[in-house]
């Protein structure tokens, strides 16, 4: 069976699978993990990314201002599951020195790459678009260029150069509330410039749950023998779209290339704090911790834009899941050059 | 009064201004120059791009098939306006000499870059995005690298590298028929990793005509202080889009920032050509011949999706509608980092 290739978390949040629960991700018994009005001036928190940091957690949190416009709040905790938050938004500064904030940012991503953390996220670039941050202490942080042009959203990067080049996932998009969407990887000598981009899967097959668009959550998990992602589908109804959660292995080398890919959601909306909220029937995965030891992964997802939540499974679980559901469409399996 | 960097073209089509017409642009007398069924097996050739070569002319057509699919045909003439086209559409090969044919390929410009000739088009790259390719001898035709992520149309690449960068001017879409967008600027090294995006202009504006879209047309035009660009604008009515044309100046160094913008159109569908076709109501510009020694300018334009058409210019007549319906937007004048 494959491995988890890693660091060891040995505090990383955990919950045994409850019994008698069948499925392949449990969730936290004490979700939501961040309720509403968490911070003095912020509605909301969701949609939000966590990594380990110095034997403890840090975050970076989509925290909706109660003039409705999101933001982005740093917050740290010791156990990962009770967070403290900062009371303003990070500051971005421009390579220069100089002051380069975003007009709004939104469904933060938090890498590690090498020596240094990225923060992605979406926000205004005449239309929404993908933002980019630098930072190695939480203390500054460097916005750098915009990876693409409008529109896109749901960036995230590898944890690792592959082939020498740093790779960004993202879901090219429209200017509303996008009926369409699909994964695309982006390559880039120096995350200055971009190009090669591929498709690397497609909405839709045989299932409905991921009939009208895809999108990545948190970043890549590295395996021996390929990437493990989560990422969420949604489907359409007669009253808005449901966001479901599941997942996929892309190819070690070139994962353009989809090798796995769960044809059935994992996780849906079932919870009251998934179901009601600023827009219902949402679990929008955007963070996973993963103990290379135990194989025990903790993944943090936004619930109907109003909490964040954590739910569990482990590395074998989620393969399972993923072969035993199997269902890679034609385009997916290709190295996406079109 | 401004000048035109560039060579004489002393064999540029043209006609005098007709008497008693006051427009800054005038159409060739005996428009439409290619009429439908141009080629066996193609219906419609128009949104189509032309460059002196070797004494003569060459260019690049958007050719719609019988089966109604747009691919690049090669077609040359001797005066510009009476053309004969290949009967094969252009064959693309990658850079290892692979084939590598675009699945559609529309609306190509066609500019002259250093030594080299880069044909730039609207493709499908899991939803339509912009296709690039070189050829130095008109008989090999290199496929590069898809410079961006769909969704993206109207793409264009400078005469020359500006502060030792490849500059492409484009318009960022959706997946339809785009109800709205703007000319970005992308700025690339290699012509294989783009970056450094910035926004060039807005639609909108006081005037109606560019209120849905607008794109970019014909590469731009150096001229001693600064670049002139003609675009399209577009509006909507009851029954469908109405494309126009006018024309801006952009900064010489930095080409995000806009100097002068017509606020008016300067050419707007009133002949059978452009109100009548396979999509009524369109003037669609994608290549200019100037002549530097006298400031003549003779514009090719898509009419109506099913012909081509030319008018004319001059730079004076040009510079002077512009200067004198001048309407440069808020973030226009800014160098568009967002």
């Amino acid at each position: 069976m494959s491995k988890i290739i890693g660091s060891s978390l040995k505090n990383i949040p955990w919950q045994d699978k409850p019994k008698g629960f069948n499925g392949p991700i449990w969730r936290h018994s004490e979700n939501p993990i961040i309720n509403r009005n968490p911070v003095n001036g912020v509605a909301r928190i969701f949609n939000s990314a966590v990594v380990p940091y110095e034997g403890a957690f840090i975050g970076v949190f989509r925290g909706e201002t109660i003039n409705g416009r999101p933001h982005i709040y740093l917050g740290r905790s010791k156990d990962g599951l009770h967070w403290e938050f900062d009371e303003e938004k990070i500051k971005f500064f421009d390579e220069d020195g100089k002051p380069y904030q975003p007009l709004y940012a939104y469904d933060p991503r938090l890498v590690k790459v090498e020596d240094a953390y990225y923060i992605i996220w979406c926000g205004d670039f005449d239309g929404a678009s993908i933002g980019l941050a630098r930072t190695t202490d939480f203390k500054t942080f460097t916005r750098l260029e915009n990876p693409f042009l409008p529109f896109n959203r749901n960036a995230v990067l590898f944890p690792r150069r592959i082939n020498g080049k740093y790779v960004m996932l993202s879901r090219p998009s429209d200017n509303g509330h996008t009926q369409f969407g699909d994964i695309m990887l982006s390559q880039s000598p120096d995350l200055k410039y971009w190009g090669e981009h591929r498709l690397v899967m497609q909405k839709g097959g045989n299932g409905w749950w991921q009939s009208v668009k895809i999108g990545c959550g948190p970043a890549p998990i590295e395996l021996d023998d390929g990437w493990l992602i989560f990422y969420h589908g949604v489907t359409g109804t007669c009253n808005g779209l449901v966001y479901s959660m599941s997942a996929a292995i892309l190819d070690k080398d070139n994962p353009a290339k989809v090798l796995y890919r769960a044809g059935s959601f994992m996780l849906t909306p079932e919870e009251w704090y998934e179901e009601r909220g600023f827009v219902p029937n949402v679990v929008f995965p955007c963070a996973a911790l993963c103990d290379a030891d135990t194989g025990r992964i903790a993944i943090y997802y936004g619930a109907a834009d109003s909490y964040v939540a954590v739910a569990y499974t482990t590395l074998d679980e989620t393969l399972n899941f993923i072969k035993e559901h199997n269902e890679v469409l034609p385009l997916d399996s290709t190295d996406g050059k079109i």
